[in-house]
């Protein structure tokens, strides 16, 4: 392979290495007694131990893995990790028998996150929001995505997705920003949704001259935003050249995938009630499946998204937390891809491609998700021999070490 | 309150206490700006700060709880943590379409992990162990009850708890022991299900005469032991003194509760299917109703234990992860706490109690399990505000500090 240079050139050796790279020669691309040579934060070999380029072994820093399964860092592409208080009083309150309408009645619901979130000032929203991303870099994620959408205006939007960035800065991982205003109708807009759709598409042009958003989602359900209103907001995206996502199917069949399909989204996130229509869009578009099991787990949902479907049109397929206090307040993305295993009966080498692979190019991030040359150095040792078991636990955290851009974190 | 001894005495001060205390004038026993006074490992004195004897307050050492909310120690009450080997290679084969039938024919389930402990010398055993009780230690488990059950012969089914005793004495939290030979029939017995129940009640009184066995316990069960053989070794534990407790009516109505409950067993585990009757012997009894959303969750069932059947007949309710390989790959019984609300519906109140007081009662502890004069100081302090936090959170471990006899642990 020529002449390299190996200045600053780390090794790690003795390691079970889960590639995940597609078409490889076997599953998760595992190769046995691996070996990976990073340099300048990237990755410049990996294979088999015995197949390393002898200038690289004799010019090494040598890390011994002792043996752990190595795999890309992990990447929760949905999440609302951002917001104010928490909702377990509802929670409770639920339990107790209260309805959906006293509830409402009694100020719960989305609006009561909005709420808190407003009042709750920008050093006490990142305190508030950075244990919750704690809680998920301890189980080896290096890529989160973060939406906004509990701010509702555009200052209030602009003050999460602050906390946003600041984040990713402070806990040393990657944060991918995206605008979600339409994800409800805030009380100064009640009974004006149109009004409120077009104070949306004013705020985007604002924030993405902040550079605070990378992508721009939009919640399309019967209860949230209608399609033509969801393309509205599209539009206002495209004409800034931002990315778009979708919540969509999730209730009930609003042909959101296919809409979003239009657009080439980057992703469409739940999917239980998608359509063949819908999937077959998705396929064509390239958009992948972001399945949220913990959703659909906390609401007690019975229709699980349409996995045969997805694959049968080549859709991939990612997992995420939806970290968020409503309806999914989960910090594990491991528990998820128990989850999308248990309940979505996915199997483990799809589920930890959904956290890896696919939820990479749910974020447009073509520089990670897999262990390649000249990709991202970012990856986990694991205290396991297979990668199945990182889906067959329940609760478990085998996490060893996190290796962000080469350097231990 | 008189004259007090102080020396020794330890004050933890600024906490937010719940005591679980039965009959408490708040829900949780809750307790603002409460105290928490311990000697000599047992609780002195716990109340509001504003309460607090006078003497208490001048002899202490102060420890500032920083407006944690602290609970009693947390209690599984139901694993089978010490075992070889794992199952992730059965879970993926069934999610890539393998039936059951396959995987009994190419060596898997229960007989698979038999295999795998009896091939793990002790020193592994207790090593594979002690990752899993380290995962429950970590969110505040301070006592656990482990079940032998995976060994099937009298030196396996010995060893297997002599790890579990060992492992108490490592990691500094009490571990009640439970005999579980009639869990499965091994191989050397296989069809002659007699013989075995035989062999069960011959190893009895040798586990005994070490000291080896807190309590007993059957798989009453189609798949498992019938009524009439539980009986039987339900008489040897008897003519023991040892107390009984009952995997029953898991997967069928096989009436095993009414029967445990005629023997004043401690309690009966699992119950999806049991009977009225059922309920209202283990209400008579006061046997305790311990479930495992885990195992329900995991084998993706769909009935659930008859919880406002249990309400009527007053049957306390515990929650444990009922920690094990085939069904229940599960170390975190903070877990437990949502799923026993989201699955079966327990308020958040139900299930905090089933993890302390009740779970205390199905091991006959009565000296821990609430937050009161004389029991031992087991208790931890939690970063949250409110009780119901810590069964509305999904994945994440709010633990600050563990505190067991009354040291920090
Ligand atoms: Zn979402
Ligand atoms: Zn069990």
């Amino acid at each position: 392979m020529g002449r390299m240079r190996t200045e600053g050139l780390q090794l790690w050796t003795n390691a079970r290495v889960a590639t995940l790279a597609v078409g490889a020669a076997t599953p998760y691309g595992l190769i046995e007694d691996g070996a990976l040579a990073v340099q300048d934060g990237r990755i410049a070999w990996v294979g088999a131990r015995k197949e390393l380029p002898l200038a690289l072994d004799d010019a090494a820093v040598e890390h011994d893995a002792q043996g752990a399964l190595v795999t890309p860092g992990l990447i929760d592409c949905h999440t609302h990790l951002v917001y104010g208080g928490d909702r377990a009083a509802e929670f409770e309150a639920r339990l107790n028998g209260a309805s959906y309408e006293e509830i409402a009645r009694a100020g719960g619901g989305i609006l009561a996150t909005v709420r808190a979130t407003r009042a709750a000032d920008e050093e006490s929203l990142f305190a508030q929001s950075r244990r919750r991303l704690r809680a998920l870099c301890d189980e080896g994620v290096t890529t989160i995505e973060i939406k906004s959408g509990y701010g509702l205006s555009l200052a209030e939007e602009a003050k999460c997705l602050r906390v946003a960035r600041r984040l990713g800065a402070s806990e040393g991982v990657t944060v991918r920003t995206t605008f979600l205003g339409a994800h409800a109708v805030p009380p100064e807009f009640d009974g004006r949704p149109e009004d409120y759709v077009d104070a949306v598409c004013r705020m985007l042009p604002a924030l993405h001259a902040q550079g605070l958003a990378d992508a721009v989602d939009a919640f399309c359900e019967r209860i949230g935003f209608s399609a033509a209103q969801t393309r509205r907001v599209f539009d206002a995206a495209q004409a800034l050249d931002l990315p778009v996502k979708l919540h969509a199917e999730q209730l009930s069949d609003s042909q959101g995938a296919a809409l979003a399909a239009s657009f080439g989204a980057l992703s469409c996130d739940h999917l239980e009630w998608l359509s063949d229509t819908g999937a077959r869009a998705m396929g064509q578009a390239g958009s992948v499946a972001v399945l949220l099991p913990g959703a659909f787990y906390f609401l007690r949902e019975t229709r699980v998204p349409p996995i045969a479907l997805l694959r049968e049109h080549r859709v991939p397929m990612a997992l995420a937390t939806d970290c968020n206090p409503g309806t999914s307040p989960c910090t594990s993305l491991l528990l998820m891809l128990n989850m999308g295993c248990t309940l979505f009966r996915l199997t483990p080498e799809e589920a930890l491609a959904g956290v890896t692979r696919n939820a990479a190019r749910a974020l447009a991030l073509d520089d990670r998700g897999v262990l390649a040359p000249g990709l991202r150095a970012d990856f986990v040792l694991w205290d396991a021999r297979h990668p199945a078991e990182l889906c067959y636990a329940v609760g478990f955290n085998p996490r060893r070490t996190t290796v962000i851009e080469g350097r231990i974190a």
